[in-house]
């Protein structure tokens, strides 16, 4: 992540980070697919994490809230990573392929949420539209969280993003 | 379009599509970028429409109405392409790196109309969360548009999606 932020991604190289880690290559390759690998690797953890906490939310939590409570959840690990957090995103924004790739994991995160609530019985389209705005309110709350200095907490962000999105639907 | 259909993406050459559309190659070239440009040719024309109706507005319009009005006037035009728009859905839902790109399109659609609420004096975040869960309503109702074989109107299915978001966002 150093090397990154130092270099840029494109001039990093495997054997770069393998050094910088005091590993070999093939163990970098063991741990990761590729380069990009270091910086998504914690994509399936988080979805794992979100839907363990749709699944987990009391049974008369309505489905927002059951997604915001998942998503407070996840806000609470990648805050834990603080600067890693904020750094990965700093390269990411640098570049077109990476940024694409988060889009891509984004999604995949809302059809997870999507997933995990009709296993709580929410028909569609309101599983999907839940999902999907859950995860707009998130994206939505790291860029602040991400772009402001001061390092306010992100599960709060998350949930005042969420809980904004009432006023909004409302036209107020 | 037909040819990306008959044999997939992947599959089909510039010089068949040119073979096909009765022009040369560099007809083509004059036209579009690459063989992903048939494909995404139109999203400046509808990101320019969505800028259009966010700004002619009414005064008294709230940013979500006047999202959902933007919205609406694109998925008509959209509908008016009826069948080709299914069938360009098909190809890009069968290519991983159409798909990205389609995640591509509608993330610069939701900025495109954020920089469209905060000219009409909406603050953020209130700019952005509105954009975002408008695109992601969008998303939803396209895709039960696609879906479906009634072919239902589908800014009839945006207006429905956007003021769903009302009920979903009061946990209803």
């Amino acid at each position: 992540m150093e090397l990154y932020v130092e270099r840029g991604f494109e001039r990093t190289t495997v054997a770069e980070i393998a050094e910088r880690a005091e590993v070999t290559e093939r163990t970098f390759f063991r741990h990761f697919a590729d380069k990009r690998e270091v910086l998504f690797s914690g994509s399936e953890a988080l979805r794992d994490l979100l839907i363990e906490r749709v699944a987990d939310a009391p049974k008369t939590a309505t489905p927002i809230h059951a997604v915001r409570t998942a998503l407070e959840a996840a806000g609470a690990v990648i805050q834990e990573r603080g600067e890693w957090s904020r750094r990965r995103q700093a390269v990411i924004a640098a570049n077109a392929e990476l940024r694409e790739r988060e889009l891509i994991k984004l999604a995949s995160l809302a059809t997870a949420l999507a997933e995990a609530l009709r296993q709580r019985d929410v028909k569609e389209p309101a599983a999907s539209l839940t999902a999907e705005v859950g995860i707009s309110a998130f994206k939505v709350a790291f860029e602040r969280w991400v772009q402001q200095p001061s390092r306010r907490n992100l599960p709060r962000l998350i949930r005042e993003s969420i809980d904004q999105l009432r006023a909004v639907a409302a036209g107020e």
